[in-house]
């Protein structure tokens, strides 16, 4: 069998996904996902100069085409790179698995667990809001509930700096006073009308310096956290271990890692729980796979970052990998717009506290190529944040 | 598919071999190997403890299957569980990989290469047979060649045991004197008669304490040896350390160890180059993945024992794995009577410096049951040293 | 004198047990255990192999045939060697002791205390439940005891797998956030209930990941405990570490340790308080000698495991020594079923907080081997668990 | 002064450059530039992405801009962003200086040495061609010279491999053997032949693992280098970390390095002598002041990677960074094909060892976009290496 043409598709059924289809002499082919939030672009120009490599190779060479692809670049590192990698390994992964007319999870190790656990994000204006929105998700059937005062930035917003840049939107202002002394009030409100039984989870976004992490870290031990997510910046190699020589609260991290040499030391210092990089961001199941084993040992486990910025493709390849690894810990879960799961149908589905892939060979799920040109890329921007007196703010 | 029966088999075509078969209701079976010197009846009976689990299960379901047998045993580790649940490992993937019709290695990631480098021993009574010796070696195809000054032991032999142990072969004296002086002229005339090209290597077999065996790594850099192999016994933490910090010599180690405890930290603190704990040994090829992703970020490569107490079903373990991974190093290479070759049909095949296993789905090799009958166990003895006083040696 | 024959018994009166029986030409013998749950088939195995090696041998030369023993076998580690060793080992210390009349604690540096301070174990289905159990054992004369909320696995089970292995017992499900939640409350009751004098300990079985561990471990600091046991595996160096770093309650381990070299650098780097693997498992009282030697120059104490998987001979072992070293701590202490008893008769006694062992020379216990032969070796199994979303839980 | 408009420019006059020019409201314009090797396209895309966020702004504000574009990008990294980031902050830099009407290194502390020491590339395909280039260089005016043997790969290389890529071009194979042996005998003759004077470097270019390399750094030691550039991957933290204990030979390192986190701890551990980080790799002259702020507190100096893949552009941003700096080390320099210099008229210029920018305001360098884009994008692919056994090698 050999690669006969990869074809890269930008498309924004509701938001921009980046897809790939390696196609083959033989009709099989793979599909996979490159997103990657306002580099769309980007990955799709590397995906397309990385794919020439491809033509003509036999695509069961799984091992010998990602070290082809990863040696080649030059660079081998970097969000944008390790997304196109991601993209296309992917992608032989859901070929060869369809060849073989196995579920992808069969060419990891076979199926470990019943269903991956998932959790769901919940949150309101006041506290009482929120405990209404947590016991909603209890009833949709998740286990784990990650839970936000306010909108992004929480108790932290004061408002929007009166100084926008000329043409886009305000930009809000945050500080941590306000949101360091709120949210550890919030998990004695949440366990006291919750009891101690659900497992919650919370998003710092970042937002907090070093020792401000620290101090909520240990602050929040009493509330026994599901894990604390993304407490510093993940290049703060020190603040990770202030965070940690402080508490012994979970930390998740990991959502914009993408390089090993990154990766691994966060993990054999065991400076974090859970590593949130998803196999898409790392270069694909080939090096989540070598990850994730690195991970095992230090009984460091997988919460994949699984917003909407991810599509139904990346999603069902965490699915599948975590289905088939020991150290599976929780997948972060979300749904998609209808045109999402219409371009990309076979998604995975969610019942009952677990996710599980569509059945069928590979990934189980597909793309409509024509459907997909109906939604063509759209430019989006993320939100930056400054602090009271003008400047920039550290995330 | 589910497993119906297990089959432990012992056999002694030439060398004392523990076999396993496993059985399922769908007629494909696996075969796996689960060899250990002088320990092949302890080996035996872990495995028949411990496949009691996997009667009734799916076979495909090899991660998980692998836990439950890891995880029921209480014990987890050492040579006898590890050899045990590494013979079982290998025959899952064995049997899945024929289940689907592909070879072993693409299970694992594919084909990575056109086959595995291989080692082989040449040595003699004086410099000039040495030379000679590798010579012979590199017509035969190898390019690399261990060198050995003589017997087990080599110029540190001075005699044998004046007071034997009763009923028992008499035990040679070592003294690491005559040895240390020795091996440094040896490479040196090997260097002068032979050039630099040929790679040698040599193994210590875990003679020296840490401080001579960093004498010795370090009065062999001017040879640069492709690596120095056991220079003390691994349990010696802080001689590693030793010899690491007082050589630039490649360091391959491994044969006896088990744990990934024990293993895993050889690699992250890169006091090894090379690895020579075989599949069988650690767990299979389940765990071996594991291992050596770990391996592949501190480039640790492969060099799995591989000497007439491996039989031809675990060296074709070795050999698959080694054609999938990318941090392959070397393997080492013999052959096995041909009682054995014909108890297990289809073993590895050596042409031009390389092995390639045989081709057909699986690993490509078989188990003659009946065969196997004809050759029942045989006790055997491993020989100890004295020093010259009558202390017992180190190793 | 000259050893003539070693026999190896495997019998269940109760539960299983390997027992060995070393025969000299002068009619005194010695007796040992070598008692593994799950592996007596392997440790069989393995002891009838190492005993070669002892035929003929003159049996006052402990010191060398322990080194012929360990340097012999090639492997040297595992559990199942190092308990054949520490089988042979302890028969070897109760003939000398026979030899010459007087009890082994007496070789071993003769006795330091007036008996080995014990600990049992306590538990109930309540928090009331265990403050009566607790008084009930204080009554029995104990000054140190275990308490347990409900089973194994405690608050932490949350029932059985919906999809158990065919054929086996139902697999129970644990997740760790229901015990997290109840082990602290558990002892604050404990303590308001109980006073603070009565010294308590805990253990956790392995079922916690590191940051857990050090979560409760911090969490119970309030309470003082005598111990927290097996809070992590023993392999989590890093997470033994965390551990330390974040918690000052004392933690013992090592009931499933059996190499030198694993448990070494957990004493010298101050990890653990108590370690637990008894002389049985490490290879006998020569290598126990030695690896408390090391424990007594770091404040490393005795708190050898005692459950019933031990039987009366290695219990009189661990009592014999705890007898006769500096750095003695406690003492687990069970009572076998009256079969066990009768099988070995002379077993140690337990009176007002303390452990003797039966007056007379060597170790003071006897096998009764016709009796022996009425209890055949059973198959037994040990228990797993899955998690919640049935993926195999740690330990 | 407000920006109006980022034009991104993707020209080829004999290879491909990434170009930006900022203009503003007030007729004055900066530019910069952002090539990289094989990911062009990428880094455009990324470049009229990020450019958004600086229309309308004040250009003087380069500190507040350059967290902004940083911040808002979501994945802060990456060679593709760090480059963007990169062509930006350039070309900011020369738009403020030419409003000032000052050279742009006179806004970065003003000159600090008459101009920057520069190294060139010399080579042959034996010793003696070697030292004859070696002299040329002399006679051209540089006091440092790079030295290699043969090709990329050096006495290493052992042919192509005989199973090549379908429709690419054959693939080398190389071993480290051959290129080990080699190059301290290089030296040597070097040496010998030309005295001890010359400052001589060597470029390894990631061929070799962590312990050749310590094993080359230790040989290389008599010859007194000027550094040995690449020894091993910059991922390989443990193996700079060997490299560094085991030899005090100048290590210089950083060519595809990018990202502060990666960079910063090879500082503060003093893991390197060098670094080779240019500045429009690490995201511009606001970054290369802080990094090289941190780099003058532990003595590592620039060496900033300049070969051809940098164009002239990049290059004064190196110069004019080098000419105001404490901690200035050396320069890689080399010339360009005339159609760059035409394309971008006003590059640094090279006399008597040193270099030093076009007079003039800002950076002193210009686009002439009309004959850009006579020159259109070509696609290029950069060698991959297998080793003699098929495998891919490590770089």
């Amino acid at each position: 069998m050999k690669i006969t043409e990869v074809r890269t598709i930008v498309t924004c059924p509701g938001r921009n996904y980046v897809l790939v289809k390696i196609l083959t002499d033989e009709g099989v082919y793979g599909v996979g996902e490159g997103s990657m939030n306002s580099s769309e672009p980007a990955v799709a120009a590397m995906i397309e100069h990385s794919s020439q490599w491809l033509i003509g190779q036999n695509p069961f060479n799984i091992e010998d085409l990602w070290q082809i692809l990863y040696r080649n670049t030059y660079w081998r590192g970097g969000p944008v790179f390790r997304t196109a990698l991601g993209a296309l390994d992917i992608a032989l992964w859901d070929l060869k698995a369809k060849a073989l007319n196995v579920p992808v999870y069969e060419l990891l190790g076979g199926r470990a667990r019943r269903g991956v656990l998932c959790y769901t994000h919940s949150g309101g204006g006041s506290y009482d809001e929120i405990v209404e929105d947590v016991q909603r998700c209890q009833e949709a059937g998740f286990r784990v509930i990650r839970v936000q005062h306010g909108g992004y930035g929480g108790p932290g917003i004061l408002g929007h700096d009166p100084n926008p840049i000329e043409g886009f939107p305000a930009i809000p202002i945050f500080e941590p006073g306000g949101y360091l002394s709120d949210t550890p009030k919030m998990f004695e409100h949440l366990r006291m009308a919750l009891g101690d039984e659900v497992e919650l989870c919370h998003d710092v976004h970042e937002q907090l310096g070093p020792t401000d992490a620290a101090w909520l870290a240990r602050a929040l031990e009493p509330f026994r956290l599901y894990f604390l997510e993304d407490p510093v910046m993940p290049e703060e190699w020190e603040g990770l271990r202030q965070i940690r020589s402080a508490s012994t609260t979970r930390i998740a991290l990991g959502e914009i890692l993408y390089n090993r040499e990154h990766i691994i030391p966060l993990i054999t210092e065991r400076l974090i729980d859970f590593l949130r990089t998803p196999p898409m961001r790392m270069g694909g199941l080939t090096e989540a796979r070598k990850i994730f084993s690195v991970a095992e040992m230090y009984d460091v486990r997988t919460a994949f970052h699984g917003a909407q910025d991810i599509g139904p493709i990346a999603q069902a390849a965490s699915v599948h990998f975590n289905l088939a690894i020991h150290n599976m810990g929780v997948q972060e879960w979300v749904t998609y717009p209808d045109a999402a799961y219409e371009v990309m149908p076979g998604a995975c589905t969610f019942s009952e506290g677990l996710a599980n892939p569509n059945p069928g060979p590979g990934l189980g799920i597909d793309i409509d190529e024509d459907l997909a040109k109906k939604y063509p890329f759209q430019t989006a921007r993320l939100p930056i944040f400054r602090r009271w007196d003008g400047g920039i703010h550290r995330h």
